[in-house]
C-alpha cells in the first residue's frame, strides 16, 4: 500500500542546521511566561522557541495548547521540557521563573532563596548557549538581574533585566488618559528600581515637543497643585492592585518583553528603560543594576542613555543603588 | 498656575461618535475570554472592546493589566464592568460565559444551567447592540449557540458558534506533524459537533492539491495500516489532556476566535467551521447548530458549503444532529 | 451537468451593505497614489478600497495588479473607475491628484491650475460621502488643503493635509544617523508648510528624555558650532534631490499617509504634524492651513496641540502664513 | 561647547557584528526591486536589507525615500550602491535586475543577453555570501534560475527561481470572484513554466475541501461548458495586459517575493509553487528548472512535493521541460 511519504522528494542532503540564530528560550511556564509566549507566537516574533519549566506535565499542556493555535499564524518550531539542551543555540534566554515571597519572609530572604534558583538555571542556560543574551524577569528584578550577571560570566551588555520598561508604560498609559492622547503619542519615563522606589523623570515628561514642565514647573513635586505625582503612585501600587485583584500580572508584562525582545532580535537600536549595571551612571559608584534608557539591538545594550536628573530625582537613584547594593553584599553565592 | 490642558485647542466641537461601528464585547473574562482580549490588543483587532462579567473585581484587574501594555501597540478603548450597557452599539458580541460540569452533573444539567445563563446574557446584549453578531464560546458550544439563537431573536446568520474551527486547527497540526509541513499549508477540515463525536472529513486533506487519500485511499478508515485516524483521536483527545494538564485550554481557542473577529470586521470572505444551522444540509431535518464551513463577512455567515459527505460521514453528522435535536426538545426556556 | 455554484448554500437573504463603514477612497493613481494603494493592502489597514482616476486604463493595470496579490494578504474588495459613484459612502478620501509646476509657470497659477482640478474632484466626492474625512496630499498641500476645505463646506475638523508629516519623519531619519538610535525612538517635529519654509522646533527634539538643547543651547540657531540645522536643509533639500534622482517620491509620504489612515480608521488618537486651520494658533490671525501637532481619530482632528515656539520660530511661522494668505486671496473660485 | 554625543555612555566595546544572519541583498532597483524593497520595510519581514544596481542615482534617490519613511515602522538597516561588497553575509540575495525584449530580438537571444548580466552578477554575490539563498525573479524566469544555478556553483536547494508561485496567485484570485469567496480560502496551483505555457492543475482546485472537478469533472477541459479554463488564459494574459495597460508588472510580484521571502527568513515550511530543478519529476530527464510546489524553509527547497497529473497535465510539462532544455543546450557561458 501507498504511504503518504513517499511521494515527497526530499531535494536537500544537508542536515538540518542546529539553530535558526534566532531561537528563543523561555524559562518558566507561569502566567508571565506563558503570555509572553502567547505573545510570541501570535505576532510572529520568533520563528523558534524553547520553553523549560520543572513542571513536565503543566508544561506539556502549554505546548500543546500554542501548537494547537499554529494554523492560525506563521508557522513556529516549538519545543518544551525540563532539560536545558532544549534552550541550545538561543540568541536570547528570558528567564521568568522564580519563587514568590512567603508571609514573615524578608526580601533579602527571598532573594537568596532565588539566588539559588538562578544558580541553578544560568550556568544551564550558559553553557548550552554561550553567546546568549540573558533577559531576567523574576522579581526583585534588579538584583535578580546582578545575580544573574554574576553566575553568567557573560558580558554586562548581554545580561538585561526587564526592568521598569513596564512601569514607563503603565506611566505612559495613566498620562494618557488625562492628556487624551493616545500612549504610544505620549513620551516619558520611570528610571531606577523597578517597584516601590522608581524614580519618575518628570523633567522628561512630552506630548508632541510640549514639556509638562513647561505647562507646569512644579509638576510631579510637593507644591504641585496639579497633583500629577498621584500618577507615579498609581504606578507603583497598580501591580500590587492588579495582584489583590486578579492574582497576578502579566499581560502588560508580556507585552514589554515582546517590545523588547523585538529590538533585540530585530536589531533596531530603539531606547528602553531596562536594569542594567549603572556603575558610573549618576554618581553610582556600585556594581548594581537598576533601570536607566537603554540602547537594545542584537549585542544587548550597546549604549546607555544619561538623562539630566534633579538634585531629587538623582539622590533618590543613588539611595535604591545603595539599598540594592548592601543586599548584594549579603548575598551567598 | 498654568494647567497642562490649556495648551490643547480643540478643534472640534461634534461630540464623540458612540461607537467606532468595530466595537467588540467580551462577556466572561475567564482564561479564554482575557486570551481573546489579550490577543486582540496584541494584534490590533480591534479599536473598542467592552470587557463584561459579574466577577467586577477581577474584571477589574484584567483591564488594568490590558491597560497598562497599550504603550506598547496601537491604542484600543477599553471598557469593563458588569453592565450590559457598555456593550451598547457592538458589531460582535463574543459570550465565553458559562458554567462547568459538576461531579455527577449530566450533560443536559449542563445544559439547562448554562441556557439559565444565556437567559439573562443574551437578550441585554442584543437590547444594547440589535445590529449585532454573536459569536458563542461557550460549551457545549453547538448546544448553546442554537439556544442564543433563540433567545436573541436574530437572524440565524448573525448567532454563530466557534465550533470546530479550532478542532480543524488541532487537525492541521498533527497533520503537519506527520507530513513535515507548515500547518497553514495543510488543508483538512473537521465538522459537526464541538468535541467527541465531531466528524473528520478525510477525503478533504490535501497538501499541495495532492489529496491524502489519493495516496491512501484506506487513510482514515478502519483498514488503514497508516493508522491516520490516530490524529483524529488525538484531536479528540487534546482538549481533555490539556484540561489535565494545564487545567484549562486557553491559547488555542483565542487564536481560534480572533481568526474569524478578523474574518468578520475585515469582511473578507475567508472559510471557517463554524456552528451554524444546519437544517436542510447533509440530511438534516431539524434546527440544530453543528459546524459546517461558511464563509465569514460583516454579515456574519453569508453561506453555507457543502462538503462531499461519504455514506459513513453523513450518518456521523446526522447522528450528532439527532442527539443535539433530543436535548434541544428537552431544554426549558 | 453540475455547476459549481450549485453546492453553496446562501445563509442570508439580506443584501449585501452598501459600505463597511472603513472604506476609502484614493483620488488619482500615479507613484504616490498607488504606492499607498500598496501600503494599503499589505498592512491591511482597510478592507474596502476605491481607486478613481481619469486615466482609466493605466488605472485598469493597477487594479489589475494589486487584486493579483490578494492571495497573500488578507482579503481587500478593491474597485477602480473614473465615476465618483464608486467612492460612496468614504470613511476616508485621500486625495494625490493634481498638476506640477510646468517651466516658467508661477507658483501661483499652479495653485490656481490645481484649483480647478480640485473644483471637479471636492464636491463629488462629497456627494457621495457626505460623511467623509478629506486628506489632501497633492501639492502644494497647504494651500490645495484649504481649497478642498472651501470647496468641500465640510467642518474643518474633517479636512486635513499630510503636511509635515513627512517632514517630521525625514527629520526624525536624520537625527537618528547622527545620535545612532532608531528613527522611532527620537522625537522631533517639523511644522508649518510642507516644503522651503518649513520650521523645524528644535527646542523639542528629544531622545529618551533628554533635549538636545539641554545638549547643546545653541542646537538649531546660527551660532551653532556643531551644525545641527544642516539637518533641516537636508529635510527641505531632499524631495528635490529625490526627485532629480529617481523622478519622484513616493515611498515615504505612502508610509506617512499609511500612519494617518491608520490613526483615523482605528480611532487611535495618536499625534501627527498635519495641515489644519491654524487661524487663532501661534498669532496667526487669517483662516491659512499649515501643519502643526494634531490629534487625530475617526472625527478627523480633534485637538490642536500648540507648542511653545521661539520668536524666531514663531515669526517663521506667521511669515508663512502671510504668504499663504495672500495667494489665498488671489484664487478665483 | 557641550557636544550631544558626550552623554551617551556606550555600554559594550565588542565590534558590531557584520551581519545579523537575516541580511536579504536585492539585485536590480527597478520598479519589481524596489516594491519588494518597500513591502519589506513596510512588513518588517527583514532588519537588514541591501540594494544593488549600476544606476547609483537613482538607487540613491530610491533609498533615500526609504530611509525617510523608516520612523513609521520598525528600524531597518538599509545600504545600498554598486559594489557587491554591500550585499555580504547575506541569506538571502533577490534578483531582478535584467534585459528586456528588444524589438526582433528572438528569444534565445535574450536569455544569452542576460545569461551574461548574470554571468557578472551571480559570482559577485556566491563571492560576498558563500552561504546564500539565491532567488531568482528576472525573465525568463526558468532558465535564468537554471543559468544563475550553474554559474553559482550553488545546491540546487539554494537556488530558487520565483516561477509560477505568483501565477498561482493570480488563478486564485480570479478564481475568488467566481467562487466568491476570499483568495486565501481558494487553493489551486498552477506548475511549469512561468508564463505562456504555465500548467493549471485543476485536478487540485479545492474550496472547503470540494474539489471543483468533484462538482464538474470536466472543469479546465475543452468539453467543459462552465468555460472554467477561460480562467487560466486569463492568467497568461493578465502579465501581458497590465504593461499594456500601466507599462510593468510591479505588485503583485512584490507581494509574491515578500511571501517566499518570510518563508525562507522564518524557516516555515510552507509550500509554494517555485522554479526548481525538476530532473527525475514528472518523466523530466533532463536538468531543467520549473516550478512545482516546494517546501522553503532557512535551507531553501528541502522538499518537492509530486503532484498527480492527468496525462495531459504530464505531456503539458514534459514539453516545457523539452523546450526549456533545447534552449539551454545553446547557451553559451
Amino acid at each position: 500500500m501507498a504511504s503518504a511519504k513517499l511521494k515527497f522528494h526530499t531535494q536537500t542532503t544537508a542536515p538540518e542546521k542546529p539553530s535558526s540564530g534566532r531561537k528563543v528560550t523561555i524559562v518558566g511556564a507561569g502566567q508571565v511566561g506563558m503570555s509572553i509566549a502567547f505573545c510570541f507566537v501570535n505576532q510572529s516574533i520568533t520563528s523558534e522557541l524553547a520553553l523549560v519549566d520543572v513542571m513536565e506535565d503543566r508544561l506539556k499542556g502549554e505546548l500543546m495548547d500554542l501548537q494547537h493555535g499554529l494554523a492560525f499564524v506563521h508557522n513556529v518550531k516549538i519545543c518544551s521540557g525540563s532539560d536545558y539542551a532544549l534552550s541550545a543555540n538561543s540568541k536570547l534566554c528570558i528567564v521568568t521563573a522564580g519563587a514568590e515571597l512567603r508571609e514573615g519572609e524578608s526580601r533579602l530572604d527571598l532573594v537568596q532563596r532565588n539566588t539559588e534558583i538562578l544558580k541553578d538555571i544560568i550556568p544551564k542556560l550558559v553553557e548550552h548557549s554561550p553567546d546568549t543574551i540573558l533577559l531576567i524577569v523574576s522579581d526583585p528584578v534588579d538584583l535578580l538581574t546582578y545575580v544573574a550577571w554574576k553566575l553568567s560570566g557573560l558580558p554586562k551588555e548581554r545580561v538585561i533585566g526587564s526592568g521598569t520598561n513596564v512601569d514607563s508604560a503603565r506611566f505612559r498609559f495613566l498620562l494618557s488618559e488625562r492628556f487624551k492622547v493616545a500612549p504610544n503619542s505620549i513620551h516619558g519615563w520611570i528610571i531606577g528600581e523597578h517597584g516601590d522606589t522608581s524614580v519618575p523623570v518628570w523633567s522628561g515628561v512630552d506630548v508632541a515637543g510640549v514639556r509638562l514642565r513647561d505647562l507646569n514647573p512644579d509638576a510631579g513635586t510637593e507644591s504641585d497643585t496639579e497633583n500629577w505625582n498621584d500618577i507615579h503612585k498609581q504606578v507603583v501600587q497598580s501591580a500590587y492592585e492588579i495582584i489583590r485583584l486578579k492574582g497576578h500580572t502579566s499581560w502588560a508584562m508580556a507585552s514589554s518583553v515582546a517590545t523588547l525582545t523585538t529590538a533585540i532580535l530585530k536589531n533596531t537600536r530603539n531606547v528602553h528603560a531596562v536594569s542594567t549595571s549603572v556603575e558610573g551612571i549618576h554618581g553610582v559608584q556600585h556594581p548594581v543594576f537598576l533601570s536607566v534608557p537603554c540602547v537594545l539591538g542584537e549585542s544587548g545594550i550597546t549604549d546607555i542613555i544619561q538623562q539630566t536628573l534633579t538634585e531629587d530625582e538623582r539622590s533618590q537613584f543613588q539611595k535604591s543603588a545603595a539599598t540594592l547594593h548592601e543586599v548584594q553584599s549579603n548575598l551567598v553565592f
